[in-house]
């Protein structure tokens, strides 16, 4: 890249194994991989942002001139334009749409209006569709002219429409080559074809094509006009994203999405507006703690434990959260099976309850030889591991019946309970067994 | 079911809307969900165990004896079966394996031996090939023949072969519509096709798809011998359950999967298996606080920010070990980057820490009007949250590195020595500075 050598670019980007690029990439520095871009060609270019994270991608292009990225927004799919420009600030994306060629433009702000998990938001727009008056023969001597332009297409279908643009049938390719040549499409395409609404979401359309081996399905608005091809591929690579962004959310990175290029600000910002709502939620579930110190004062040793007790529930209600929400994007559950949830947590958490309480007391009571000290620490955990799976399985649900995220918000609401709630059965305990911990 | 009415039990299947058959057997007892399989035809209950997430579908499967077992596994796809046939305890495999058709048997055995996550045990046996001097008639015939049987294949290409059954070329469905019909495929087939090893990984396998717009691959033995063939989406859902199982596992599930459905005892144990390994990390941090309790009881105040600061730090190096995890399934680090990763997280675990730290400080100062232990606090919370954020970006790395889990075993560690390491510069810090605290 330092020689500025578009030749050797083009041998590097080609020598790159598979799956290298993103993290070559990201090596790079700013000025650098800007340089590289424009050393390959626009094709090239467009493989590339397809193959990397879409952050990343969003990134590169973000520092490109307009009339340097609209020629590569060109060469990329239909779905993929829409994703991307999604990732650039306002001002750009529009400068952007008004060197993209006009056509192409147009079809990218039909396709922006929809949400980008549902069928017409991971639909591409890139589809044969002929009307049902034409032949066999049509079709085909169509798609030879057309050969290398479909190629890239990946073509499965071939749809009929009729005059009003409305999906009637659907052929399939290897049909074709059984079909006498003067039959007209109509005669032999699939009627009433499975489709589905542009509107459909993802978690409906995952399910779909779980159940059917299809490559493709047409997409229709509520006209049933054509708009689209939603390809499994899209719905699969969609549902990964979706299972990843779970995870970051989970673990307190907000908008599910970081990498370690982008600017620190932007990463920093982030993270902290995460931690700062937790801090705060922290500091209120300690102050159970300051309202206790006078017994904290006379048995100090509880402040060894306190911290056990809360962490240790923590885990076992993190547990339950992740089972839940793992159910929840399986399918297996919905927030009003609920009680059927907490029931079999109820008698998972008193087992485990259990089994930790004892461990925990019989460890508090061999190291100060007090067997009281035994019986408020290992109740307490005991009591909070059970409240703590059952609150654990409950709140995803019960986020996700209000509409809310259940792995961005279920881990702060419950580690607060759980804090709270651990500080006072350890110190309640303690107040009313004192005359026996001293 | 309750009626035993095989009828509209096959009407009950039809009716329910895809994806919500997991959630209606989760919710029926074992002996319903037995007699809901026996009612229904076995293509229909190979449909059903096919949609089913795999370890409920072990259940179910597990409670049928092998005589009744079997002929459903008959008519499941070859990946499905092996993956099934691995959810059940060995020695009702082997019977199920007895009982099943010899050949679909053999075949099973064949790909059993191959890694789960590898091109090996994601593929599929059931694809077309043909020997190299065949002619496209000699195809088209035998397509049309068995039009049928491999219409469940889902074909796409016709793979090529020699007399040693190695691969030799490659054909598309589509290029036989338009080749005279006496040509010998060996002369249009394309050469060298592209194919995988049997022993290739999920990752690379990813990323090859993810390269390459192809809905399958023919997948070959050392020897280039044609073994299967893997499909696009079968890389894609291995994909998507991996990072459903890696978030599992992050929240401290064994084994990366659990219903609800499962049994008690197992739930249990796997949880607490991990719990316990944990509690005894907890115990070990805090006997940090136990070293010091002299300091503790003359500055009781002390013991409502211990939790606070080894909770906080917990969760911004936790935000690093996920953007870390996240970043090594998506490619773009590896372990050995794990220098420049430490620098980038340096600074952002600075100006964290810095903003964390005067926060908590503040509020220290505020409440008891003593400014040392704002000092003592805020310092303690801040050099600990850069310590946090620096181990949680590394461990996982370190991990991958040894080829460990990054996924389970990077939490408990980090929380360990952020607990640790909390308890102890607060308290040292404390120690420091005693004549101003009291």
């Amino acid at each position: 890249v330092a020689a500025g050598d578009p030749e050797a670019a083009h041998d590097f980007l080609k020598e790159l194994p598979p799956g290298e690029d993103a993290r070559v990439m990201a090596q790079l520095s700013d000025s650098e991989q800007q340089e590289f871009i424009t050393l390959i060609s626009d094709e090239n270019a467009a493989r590339l942002m397809e193959s990397l994270p879409e952050l990343q991608a969003g990134q590169l292009l973000s520092a490109l001139p307009p009339e340097q990225a609209a020629p590569i927004f060109d060469e990329m799919h239909s779905d993929e334009q829409v994703d991307l420009l999604d990732q650039l600030p306002k001002s750009q994306s529009a400068a952007i749409l008004e060197e993209m060629d006009p056509t192409a433009a147009e079809n990218v702000r039909f396709l922006a209006q929809y949400d980008q998990l549902s069928a017409g938001g991971l639909m591409i727009t890139e589809l044969l569709a002929f009307e049902e008056s034409e032949s066999v023969d049509d079709v085909v001597s169509n798609l030879r002219q057309n050969a290398e332009k479909y190629g890239a297409y990946n073509v499965q279908y071939i749809y009929v429409i009729n005059s009003e643009l409305q999906l009637t049938g659907v052929l399939r390719l290897r049909d074709l080559l059984l079909a006498p040549p003067q039959r007209q499409i109509s005669k032999m395409m699939i009627t009433n074809p499975t489709s589905v609404l542009d509107s459909t979401g993802l978690q409906d359309l995952q399910h779909f094509f779980d159940a059917h081996p299809l490559f493709g399905l047409p997409v229709v608005d509520k006209n049933n006009k054509l708009v689209g091809v939603i390809r499994r591929e899209d719905v699969e690579q969609a549902g990964e994203e979706q299972a990843g962004r779970t995870f970051l959310r989970f673990a307190g990175i907000m908008g599910g999405e970081e990498l370690r290029s982008l600017p620190l600000k932007t990463r920093s910002a982030r993270r902290l507006s995460w931690l700062s709502i937790n801090i705060v939620l922290n500091v209120v579930a300690a102050s159970v703690i300051a309202m206790y110190e006078d017994i904290l004062a006379s048995v100090i040793a509880l402040a060894v434990f306190l911290p056990i007790v809360s962490d240790m529930s923590g885990c076992s209600g993190n547990q339950s959260i992740a089972v839940s929400t793992r159910e929840l994007v399986l399918g297996v559950i919905r927030p009003r099976d609920w009680f059927y949830i907490f029931r079999k947590e109820f008698v998972l958490g008193m087992v485990n309850g259990i089994a930790l309480g004892v461990l925990l007391g019989t460890v508090a009571y061999l190291w100060k030889g007090i067997p009281a000290l035994g019986l408020v620490v290992g109740g307490a955990l005991a009591l909070n591991t059970l409240m703590a799976v059952c609150l654990g399985a409950v709140i995803p649900l019960i986020l996700k019946g209000f509409k809310l995220d259940p792995a961005l918000a279920s881990g702060p609401i419950l580690t607060t309970l759980t804090d709270m709630c651990g500080f006072f059965l350890v110190l309640s305990f303690a107040q009313a067994l004192l005359p026996w911990l001293t």
